[in-house]
């Protein structure tokens, strides 16, 4: 038989197994705290029509696309989950009950140059609040504690919610006669942590052709700092010049008052009005996620408030807000600064039980009795030495061993062989479940684990 | 703008929130009852190289593959998961252990033409046993108790798992000097069901170019029913005269010896020497799970043993057993059948936090204490009046509004009503969690319903 050499694409994550037991627990967290707050599963087409898919068009996003003929079909792989969510609320609006709120974990694609850490096929796990026309503020302010139930969730106590308002940032530019100027000044303001205030100045004067005092007042603008209450007390400074300003303080407003009912600690969130997020598609509130031990990462959790979801498929007014988490991205990265808890138990069983009799019926009794109460059981079927059998017990990592020999089998009772500890207890098979599974909750530490 | 008509790819599944809901329940049951058997979750890549996916080549499945060029890559989408799955064992041979046990639920792609139930892009969720040269026929024998615990899982008590053994039918062919041909005999024996006994027979001798009485020979032996008991002893009827038929008949008992232990009850399970899978990959033992009451679905959860999984990767000698269940279709089938359970709770949140009253901050920390309760909480912000608020209720399905106005804040309680009787109770917010979660799990029936 000819063969071939087995490979897998670069820039497409494949884990071996105990590595993907820590990613799916991120992923069951997330699918856990989504669910907690209301939000609806929904599992779109990977592959969909290439000119829905781009009704939006050009830019970027279109020469990374993976596109291509299937018969007469013009096909595209999805590259992120909103224009999906778009396509889907536009389609099936008569059968949503709206407020609409979906969570959605799935692979995306995007044909980017490879380069470590970036990856063509990644998962987000985003959630987005639609609303019929209208869209209450206090959907705004539920976000942030979304998000930190959702890193919480993952072991994390060291990070900050960082949030501002489109509004504000319109409405102050508006004061400065420079709306039109407004997209390419964020765009450059954005910059301002990679490449500091001095350069940001610069390109605002020499590329975007402002005065040297508006680009002065825009940096005082965005050096605003201290906590959320004088953040606030100094944009008040600001108010009653202009209407958007004004509707954005009052949203902000609306979005902090209530952190504290939200279970939002003050530590984890911070008003911060050097956030605009790039796209000229948020109108409201913008949200994004730092690790404070890790800001080189950038955001890992990203988003804001909407007015025109699916301006390019109905004339229904769709607002909404949502938040993306690029979570390939974030699990390689958080296993690169060796974040992931290495001694949670990844194994793909907690007990593995090991016949050591001729007749096996006994064994397998005891295996369906340990998953009948609740027990992950792998049983051991295959004619090895005792030492092979321990040593595949300890390749694998398994917490338990379980052995049956006649002895045991005599007295009514298995032998639960602790992995680490070497330690070993007889048991009735009905006492074993619950030793093992107490024991196992004992040992279950954080997903990641803070340096 | 310019608008498109929404619309999603026919073939391609797209459920509505309350449907996807079942589908996510029935993923559930299977992550679940994969884990309780100690598989590992697995996720390779969608997209692999085409020549690695292709490496078999040949047949229809290369005229239904989704390939297509991207820069100078020639690439596909995976059309199984059981290619994906012999890439990935020979390339990452050295850092697993074997027995490897994985399963992956995943999506695959096949270009079909598109027709009523048939999907181009579909679930399948697979569990196999790979060993290292070796492989101990206990982990055959624990396949039927591995899928008689998902339907169990699903609902499901009137399914039959039916097996059989490769090796029996060949060396039974070879019995009859019939060796060359017996993938031709098998092909078309397997359409037994289908096309009745007169027909199979007219196809062996006119097409096959067996004798009458071969063909005879073979319809009576195919037509051996009875209990387990009784075809095992039928079988024997033809011991000693072909070793590989021995020994094919010595691991069919192996397979059936220890049901009572696995706890699969003998209803739920039937040697059938019908059975024989199209593919020639299978070496051993072959399963097949049909709906007692549905036999016109066809097998809903099929494999066997194979010898050889990775040949074109690899010259390690990987046998295996595994199974798949085709799990988009079944669910359409099951859908189609009227056999979802519709009783079944499927609203996006157990509660609707309603506020009565101007400040919200009580709300929150009301849904915030749910939240944290247990309950899937669903704040409902929008500035509506009362009949609308429970009008959206109804729409969503909510088991439960929970109503907090100025009464109930000044008693210190708030206020429960359940939507399907109407009955309302006023409890403490810390009373309020276990009596709703208590109350779902009185109504949470089965996934599926027999009717």
């Amino acid at each position: 038989m000819e063969r071939i050499t087995p490979r897998t694409l670069s820039g497409f994550m494949e884990l071996l197994p105990a590595k993907q037991a820590k990613m799916e627990k991120m992923m069951a967290v997330l699918r856990e705290t989504y669910g907690l707050f209301g939000f609806s599963a929904l599992d779109t087409p990977v592959i969909e029509d290439a000119k829905i898919l781009l009704a939006k068009g050009g830019g970027e996003t279109e020469k990374q696309i993976y596109r291509f003929q299937k018969g007469d079909s013009d096909l595209a792989l999805r590259f992120d989950l909103t224009v999906p969510l778009a396509k889907y609320v536009a389609l099936h609006y008569n059968e949503l009950a709206f407020p609409f709120r979906r969570y959605q974990i799935g692979k995306v694609y995007r044909g980017e140059r490879a380069q470590r850490g970036r990856f063509r096929e990644f998962y987000q796990a985003d959630i987005d609040i639609i609303g019929d026309g209208k869209l209450d503020i206090l959907n705004e302010a539920e976000i942030p504690a979304i998000i930190y139930r959702v890193f919480r969730g993952f072991g994390l106590n060291r990070f900050q919610i960082r949030v501002n308002n489109r509004k504000i940032l319109n409405g102050f530019y508006a004061m400065l006669d420079l709306s039109e100027k407004s997209g390419d000044i964020m765009r450059t303001v954005d910059k301002l942590d990679k490449i500091g205030a001095e350069k940001v100045a610069k390109i605002l004067i020499d590329d975007c052709g402002l005065t040297a005092s508006d680009a002065d007042e825009i940096l005082k603008f965005i050096a605003i700092r201290g906590t959320n209450a004088e953040v606030l007390t100094a944009l008040e400074g600001y108010a009653g010049r202009n209407e958007l300003f004004d509707l954005g303080l009052a949203e902000l407003k609306a979005v902090t008052a209530n952190l504290s009912a939200f279970g939002v600690p003050e530590e984890n969130f911070a008003v911060d009005l050097t956030i605009a997020r790039g796209l000229d598609y948020y109108t409201g509130t913008v949200y994004e996620t730092t690790l404070l031990d890790h800001p080189e990462i950038g955001s890992v959790c990203s988003g804001g408030r909407y007015d025109n979801l699916a301006g390019y498929y109905t004339d229904k007014a769709l607002p909404g807000v949502g938040i993306s988490i690029g979570l390939t991205r974030l699990f390689y990265v958080l296993d690169e600064q060796g974040l992931l808890n290495d001694a949670l138990p990844c194994a793909p069983c907690d007990a593995l039980v090991l016949p050591m009799t001729e007749n096996i019926a006994a064994a397998i009794s005891l295996a369906e009795a340990l998953r009948n109460g609740g027990v992950r059981v792998q049983l051991y079927g295959e004619q090895k030495k005792f030492k092979q059998k321990m040593s595949y017990a300890d390749k694998i990592g398994v917490p338990y061993a379980v052995l049956l020999g006649e002895d045991e089998i005599a007295e009514g009772v298995c032998s639960v062989k602790d992995m680490t500890t070497g330690q070993q207890v007889k048991l009735p098979a009905s006492e074993a479940a619950d030793y093992i599974l107490k024991s196992l909750q004992n040992n279950c530490g954080p997903l990641i684990l803070e340096k």
